[in-house]
């Protein structure tokens, strides 16, 4: 059975995100080939964990929520293979920024 | 006597993990040259620590147990021998996930 | 939709921070080659975040506001493109100095 | 006089540790040249420190006992040699797992 | 409007220090060329910061005040630039020493 | 005035100890080679000082006593000539074990 | 004005040293020449700080006083020259030993 995204539960504070596609066509449609597309550091929080542990051994709660648009880091994170789509888990501390929709 | 792996436990918040081998046949049964075999980062629990310290000497639960299918970081962990198979043990803090069957 | 620097919340303490350009001109009105240029480290603080967590899992206050001029370190922060605009992420912390205008 | 085993008392949160030897010979008594021999990341503890020191100076009992057989990490430890034979010091914290005999 | 370093307030810990120039003639007038001319390690305390923040959020106040004369050390501090004169922003803590005049 | 080593009175937790000397000769009186003789990495507990210092600004006693025969770590320490004599500063945590006599 | 040794205030856990040149002279009155003269890691105290700072904020009182001869470390310390003579700031807790005189 293969493994479906809705079945990721990270663990202490690691957010699972899924990296927001660069543009593969102009806005009139041509395509752009790949080297040109600009990497994109923005990204959805398709699951959330617990947060980490404070030393009381409480769970410390994440920052984000789950459906939360965010700026990713440059580097750091963990890549996951799902069913052939690439996700990254980033640790909650480590995402820069939420991006608000108006 | 060979040691078993029924007999490995865990120090403080060490987990061990036998890793899920990749598939060596393609699902119509054609044999997958072991260059081309995917590794994947994905294990099962086999035995769990009794969990860290925290600073009053007791021991902080660890996040997984026993059967858990759990996402593996790409670097890190010692490998260990046990009757010829090879076993994985990581701190709990380390796994990055949880995965759940439907 | 593309995403406005009014939409980007820093999390935790961090800071988002417009980099105040290089004069492009002398005061005379003659254009600066790009290399003679130089680099300024000062900017505008456009977002600031709740603020890092202390032990007890409050935020602890930021030291600057939105529109504070500041120093920025040589090195550090992360830059993000809004809009085709380059803007910096700061942890609070790593900026050196607010300038007030007298 | 020479250093008998018996007359070393680890300091602190310090095991001694006797490393299990690779097997010389095959099940059928034929020689294992030395090359051929794996390297076992197993031992025996013969002796254990009181215990690292807590914050309020009171030594935190280690996790393993005299005559324990365990799994060692792959590299730490500091080796000594009592009358010729070799022995390791480890940090209690840096034993992997204890092996219990069924 | 040129930033004036009267307008500098350094931020947490942070100690705005002007470096004392070395010596361009010798006493009897003769011009020192550049080379020869020794670097030296003290300036004179131009800003100071509020001070780092304990734990309790309060802050931490620092070692010198306004017109000390300090010496450097070797390494570190930010170097920034007010109307093209060079200052340097040190945490209180990096400053060596302070030089009381008699 | 020539120092002394009964006037040497180490910081905080740091312990004198002189190496003991490789064997210079075989039990049968023959001379070994300077580079066939075995680093030892044993020595005796000179002097030793008051303890580092926890949190209450108290010093933490020590674990060996002045007389001890220890065994030392392959790294670390400083060493000191003290008329001649080479004797070697160690921080009382990073010694290994103490050799007791029967 | 010069500055004179006796200004230098140093900074928190900083301390002052001279350090006790090397014998120029054997005792017969020979000159030593300057590549055949040992570096001694000793020096006098010449000026101490008030301590670092506790987290309560007070004062932890130094391990050395004026005056003192103390042993000091291979490497670290901070070089200052206070009218063409060189002295040596280094933190209180890097001080090896102190040396009494009978």
């Amino acid at each position: 059975m293969a493994t479906k995204v809705r079945n990721i539960v990270p663990l202490l504070d690691r957010v699972l995100v899924q990296r927001i596609k660069a543009q593969e066509k102009t806005s009139s449609g041509i395509l752009i080939p790949e080297k040109a597309q600009e990497a994109l550091n923005e990204g959805y929080v398709v699951a959330v964990g617990k947060g980490a542990l404070n030393k009381d051994g409480a769970h410390i709660a994440p920052q984000v929520n789950v459906g939360d648009k965010v700026l990713l880091p440059a580097y750091g994170g963990s890549n996951v293979k799902v069913n052939g789509e690439e996700y990254f888990l980033f640790r909650d501390s480590e995402l820069l920024a939420k991006v608000t929709e108006e």
